[in-house]
Parts: C-alpha cells; structure tokens; sequence
C-alpha cells in the first residue's frame, strides 16, 4: 500500500539481492525505520521481538529465513537447525509453521548446490502468494461491505462503520491486509467508509500500527480504547466487525489478539455482524476445539506495565504505568468460538463459521485432515 | 484504609478547620500528593480535573465545595451558583447531585448566618454516612464471597479470584471502596483471595489507583490489560466479578466506567457471578432504562492520544500513543444492561438487579418516586 505516495510491501530484498528488508514496525508510529535482515539470527530477533509481527508477515519473514539459512549452511541438519529456531520465536500463529513446512519441503528433496537459490524462489513465492490471497479477501469481504451499505444508505445514513482490534493491515502481511483489505478496497471504490480502530492493548498495534497506516493511506478513522466498542454497537454505531486471526480450528473458533472475544460477545448481543478475515494458511486443520486446544503465549510482563510514545522533545521514551510492586500478567491471545461468528472471509469467498463451511470452500484441505 | 500501616480516609479538614484536604489521584501511582481546597473554584477544578474521582467521592467533596462557598457568601443566590458549578463539573455521576440536593436541602431552610456552620456539619455527616454504607456494603459482598469460596475450597482451589474493573476501591469513596470494600473484608479475615486489576483504558484507574491501594494494603492482586478478562473467564480463573457503579436505574441497569458492558457480557458467556456494589444514593430511581436514558460523559481526546507514567529518570512524563493526525475519542462510560447483572451489593444486603429486588430493599425510596 501507500506510504506518502509510494507503493510499499512490509518486507523486500535488498539490491544485492539476498539482504531481506523489513520495516521496524516496534518504531512505529512515530518513526520510520528499515532494517536489513543478514542472518538467520536477524530473522530470529526480528520475529521474538515483534519488528515484524502479524501471522501472514511472520510467514513470508520466517521463509526468508530459512532463505538467509540456507545461503550460509545448505546442509539438512543447517536447515532442520534453522526451522527449529524459527519455528520457536512466536508459539501462536499456524502460518509461521505452515511457511517452514512449504520451505522444508520444498528445499531437503534438492541436491544441497541449488537449495539456497531454491529457497529465495520459494520464499519469494510465499510472499506474492500472500499478496494474491489478501487482494481476494479484500474483494470478498468489500462484497459483503457494499451488501450491508447498500441497504444502510437507504436509511439516510452518510458512512459505514467497521469496528476493528489489533492489526491486520497491511503492515501485519506482505500487502493488502487480511481484515482491512476489504476497508481499502471500499475506500478505493468511493464507499463513505469509517473505521474505529481499538488501540488493543498492552502493545497498541491499532493505535500505533492501524491508525498509522489508514492515516497514510487517508482512510477515517477514529482510534477508541478497547472497553468502548461494546458502548458503540449498543448505540447503533459499529455496522461490521472486521478482525484478522492467527490461527482458525477447523470448526471455526478463532484465535487472534487478546480482547476480540469481548468484542464477538458485544457484536452477538446487539446483532452487529461479526467478520474475521483468514488466508487459507490461517486454517489449523488439526485443531477442533480452539478454546480447549490452542496454547496461547504468554508474554513479558512489561509489555503491560511500561509503554512506549512519544515524548514533549518529540523522542520515543517509556514510561512506566503501574505502582511499584504491583505485578502483571499478558496473554497475547484468545479464543472466539464459532458460535460468535458471522462469517469467515476467506480467499475463495465467504462462509460460516462451522466445520462444513470450512469444508465447502476447502474440500481438499478438509478431506486431507 | 491504611497507607505503610497509617489510617488514611480521602478527605478531610486542615488544622485550621475549615480547609478540605484530599489526595491529587492524578499525581497516583508514582506520587502521593496532598492539596489544601480552600474556595468553591478549588472545588470544582478538583472534581473536573479528577484530582478526586468516583461517584461517593465527588459526592462527598462536592458537599466540602457548598460549605467553602458558604464560608464565603451563604447568600442564596451565591449557593445556587455554587450548587450550578458543581452539577455542571460531572454529568454523569448521580452522587454528585444527591449530595448537592442534600445540602441544598439543609442550608436554605436556615437563616444565613447559621448556615457556614452547619455546611460543614452536613458535608462531614455525608462524609460519614459514606463511611458507615461501604463498610456494610464490605460486609454484605464479604458474606457473598466466603459462600463462594466455601464451595469452592472442596475442589482443591487455594485462591479465590475476584475480577474489577476501574476503582472502586476506598481512593473512590471516603473510605473503605464500594467494589472492594468485600475484599477488604475478606483479606482482612484471612480468605487468600486474589484480585485481577483491569488497566482501565484510557484514565488507567486500575493499574494507578486499584493496584496502588491493593498493593498498600497488601492484598495479592495482578494488573491485566481489559482485553484479557474474558480468556480468564474462558479458562476458570474468574469467581467473581465485582465492580462499582456511577448510577444505577430503578431497573437494574448499571452505569459504570466504559468496558464495564463487556465484562458483564463475558461473565453471562461463562458463569461467572456479576455483582455491583452499589450505595444507596447510586441509585437513580427517576430513570428505567439505562441504555436509552443516562447521558455518557465525552471526555477529552487527548486522555486516549497521550498518556502519563514513570519515565527512566523517575520522573512521571506524559508520551503520545497515536500517530500525529489521527484522531480518537473518549467516551466516559457505558451501560450494563440488569439482564447481565447476578446481583447488587447495598448497604442493606444483596438483591437481583430488578425493580422488585430493588424495591424490596429500599421500599421507602421506591414509593416515594
């Protein structure tokens, strides 16, 4: 998407050609920065510390990992090394596993000379196919956008409202977006469309990473903290509650950032109907009962008690949040059930929330499982 | 309550005897910081800028602010205009106008020269009269939790687990807290009950003024982003909610910091007793339903856009969140619908959250309306 004007993805090789470039999305959104990942290690610390974060970049970034892997040290226990390590950084999001599985197999068939052009080819793969698959869900979930705006506007109403949680921008994959493809390709399109973006504490990716991005590209929007969309959707004023997700069961409980829960329950209560968008990868085959079976990570503790901004001299200091002494806990995800969810965007359309929707619109994977 | 083994309520009188102290909360969790009020604009700044907050304690600084006015002109066209700036600082709390009508009710039938006295007479009777209400609200909601924990210690369980949101705690009365005054009670006799501290975006009311009192007084609490109650919930590690009010209708609905409403929702989704602890004069017995009737405060933007905390040098700095030009919005409050709600905790014991349960207890304000 567009930063000032110029077209931009999250993550590009370097003019030589193996260097894998990626914005430092921990310094946003005060400050623009771009870091040149060289080493597996890099790719590892650029994962764990969240310069990239967001399920499908987690993938596209772990693939050119490996890429960096096999350049250094083509061998099979290189490359097992490599995959153990990556595959360590983020215990969440499916996509980062399912990128490793298509790098492995891909690679360890190769006779050991061309694996390390193969993996750039592959990962390279990975990140267009990312691409592709956001630009479908946008256009499936602006399809359902332009249905509910279409019967609004006949009330007289002059703008949509998308109530969205964390990031699942563009920033959060190569391009487009999961959940708000479907916002830019209506604010493309003309459609009077508002968003409230949940700051989504502790790490405020909607204040610091969505705001940042919709500003760039001119979208409306107003940021909220996350206790206020259920005010909101009591008051009429959410029309569609778009969220992205790290991990989808096979009956459609989903898992995403810590709060969207809260968010399905409000959306349940006062008949907003409540969206997530999900690349196919998205999708954990394995996995029936996401409440039950998903681990969910648990985090460094002063994520919740410091926080980062902007200072009065314009630099990014911390600052401390709670008394000392008083301690704190950070889940970095929940779970929605099935039962909360209106629809799933996915690449191939939309479908409800249940195991044979999934199956519908995926019947090899299904029947695969 | 007491702060490093010193009593302390939220208010009191200077030596002298007419001035109001109270404790800057803006200044918490890092400073503790005592102000001398000695006129009705010391009064109002107070109260406006939330140097005090919480329904009982607007309430009671409000009855300090007539008697500086009177002190200073106990004409009646001077406590009118007193009485017009104070109910104009906070629309939302119904303390602030109980306490107001109280006073109002004491001063004008006298004759003036009498009347500075006896505003001081009445404000620190409804000083007291707070006092005496939250300690038996502590009783009564003491009494729900030890059968709680009672049938929850035959499992094995070796904590009880209270979630609230906001402060309701003795900083937001004159002492004792509304919400956790049962706690008190309970720690106090011994029951190893655990608090999770919701942050309370965006003023951080929990994670400045809830963890800061639990961590004075010693009781074992852990500070949580308000996105994470629900994956508790999910999870069992919730047995009870406990939360304060601003204003509750005659029906049940409960007017409390915004995000209240989605807690509730997550409570009803899993089983987990929802209580308000609630004062008397909470209780607006003039309004139904609280969704459609009580009008939310819309605060300044800025308190979502910035915020203050410790910075590294020790000193407490204010950092911006949001990219430069996004805007946000702050809405003050929501509504908790009485379907949501298990039950009320007043001072006259525990109801369901209906007219009938209400007016069962308070028969005499029920009729009067």
């Amino acid at each position: 998407m567009r930063i000032n004007g110029t077209a931009y993805r999250t993550i590009w090789l370097e003019a030589d050609g193996w260097g894998v470039v990626i914005i430092d999305q921990t310094r946003l959104p005060h400050e623009f920065v771009t870091v040149t990942l060289r080493t597996l290690d890099d790719v590892v610390t650029a994962i764990r510390d969240m310069w990239v974060r967001g399920a499908p970049l987690i993938g596209a970034t772990a693939a050119y990992g490996m890429a960096l892997a096999a350049r250094a040290d083509c061998s099979d226990a290189a490359l097992k090394r490599a995959y153990f390590m990556l595959h360590a950084t983020r215990p969440t999001a499916i996509n980062l596993k399912w990128a490793l599985d298509e790098m492995m197999a891909a690679l360890l068939p190769l006779p050991q000379a061309s694996r390390a052009e193969a993996a750039y080819a592959s990962a390279g793969a990975i990140a267009d196919d990312d691409v592709a698959i956001n630009s479908a869900i946008g256009e499936h979930g602006f399809g359902l956008i332009r249905e509910l705006w279409a019967a609004k506007r006949q009330t007289g109403a002059e703008r949509f409202n998308v109530l969205t949680h964390c990031n699942a921008g563009w920033l959060a994959t190569v391009d487009w977006g999961t959940a708000i493809a479907p916002i830019y390709k209506a604010f493309d399109a003309g459609l009077p469309i508002h968003v409230w973006v949940d700051e989504t504490r502790p790490r405020n990716q909607g204040a610091s990473l969505t705001a940042r991005e919709l500003n760039w590209h001119g979208v409306p929007h107003t940021v909220i903290p996350d206790n206020t969309g259920g005010h909101l959707m009591q008051h009429g004023l959410v029309d569609l509650v778009i969220v992205g997700t790290d991990r989808t069961t096979r009956n459609g409980d989903v898992c995403n950032k810590i709060g969207t829960y809260l968010k399905a329950l409000a959306a349940k209560d006062n008949n907003v109907p409540f969206t997530v968008a999900l690349p196919s990868p998205t999708i954990d085959w394995t996995v029936a009962d996401g409440v039950k079976e998903i681990p969910i990570e648990l985090r460094d503790a002063t994520e919740v008690t410091h926080i980062a901004g902007k200072g009065a001299d314009g630099k990014v200091a911390t600052v401390q949040l709670t008394p000392d002494g008083s301690p704190a806990v950070n889940y970095g995800f929940d779970v929605t059930p099935a039962r909360l969810v209106t629809w799933l965007i996915t690449e191939r359309g939309l479908c409800p929330a249940t195991p044979a929707g999934l199956a519908s619109l995926f019947p090899e994977r299904a029947a695969a499982e």
